[in-house]
């Protein structure tokens, strides 16, 4: 643990800005979120890790009011508010073609064709690694200052018609609302089970 | 960006070892992974969201030369070593019964009787959330000073009969292994699209 010749753990304000402290917003601070940190999170989230680099995340972030606006209407009732008084939402899509990238993404390998003949492989990478991508998102943005609202009750088939009309091979995964976080928005912090009830050492 | 009213960033030695500098790491220093770590990965990944905290993922981690041996025979041959050699593997696994879980994990609400006649939903569900927590997985042991090389190239009916004959309703999602990185190891960099490749403002 101490160790001067490993690297050393992040200090407790850095954990506690990323897990410990930090929470899913249901409403924003009136502070702006401009462009530049947008690009900022970009350039965290694509650093990390996905199969083969496959990086198959399409973001959509939607700033205008117009564009939340018609992202409010594609979203349950009880998320469309929160997403109407975000300062920006983010849709994060998956490309289903994502393969097609790989020449010059991972270009150590011919893994476009590992998955050129499998529609189910490709699915199912598409979404697990556009998730992990997501991961990251929502840590980027904590590292960065910000705070998210993820959710996953949508109507995938809206948001294909009114965001991604011209991409029909990309599939939304899951929303965010994104901003800086207005504590006071959060419900109170369900349970979180003990290291022996969900894991295993062998 | 400078307001001392909002939260701050990490500072960029913590932006360097959760996405700049980190790297998938397919060998690892000869230095010990005691439980203790183990726990505290867990203490950082179990406050990340998941969806109505559902907190689908079962992670079996394996220390002994057995359990890694067991694990070794389950993935491809280029992984094999990878896990023989690497002091900690943990397969992220998904409960797609995590449902019967969220009458307590989930107090505000009877989450449980949205999934529960609805087995596609759960599959969906699992899949997503316990992938998120594998993301956080990555980056909680980035946190703490760990690296990890996370995998999908593994045969799952033999995990299941290897590692989960007594959990029919537990999937593998992925695996990874984790040890303190050795950076030789580690392959180039693989390129990183600039923000307006994979990115949309509305």
């Amino acid at each position: 643990m101490t160790d001067p010749d490993l690297p050393q753990p992040l200090d407790e304000r850095a954990l506690d800005r990323l897990f410990h402290k930090a929470r899913t917003m249901n409403g924003y601070l009136d502070r702006p979120v401009d462009e530049a940190i947008l690009h900022r999170i970009w350039d965290l989230v694509r650093m990390g890790p996905t199969s083969a680099n496959q990086l198959p995340a399409r973001l959509i972030w939607c700033r205008t009011r117009d564009a939340r606006d018609r992202l409010a209407d594609c979203v349950s009732a009880g998320n469309a508010d929160k997403i109407r008084n975000a300062p920006v939402s983010v849709i994060i899509a998956m490309d289903l073609d994502f393969h097609e990238q790989l020449p010059w993404l991972f270009p150590h390998d011919d893994a476009r064709s590992w998955f050129a003949d499998d529609e189910e492989a490709r699915a199912q990478s598409a979404f697990r690694n556009s998730t992990l991508q997501g991961g990251y998102f929502i840590m980027a943005a904590r590292a960065l200052g910000l705070d998210c609202g993820p959710m996953s009750g949508f109507d995938a088939d809206k948001i294909c018609a009114q965001f991604l009309a011209d991409q029909p091979r990309w599939h939304p995964n899951f929303i965010s609302t994104l901003g800086y976080g207005d504590m006071s928005s959060t419900f109170a912090r369900s349970p979180r089970p003990d290291f022996d009830v969900f894991n295993t050492i062998l």
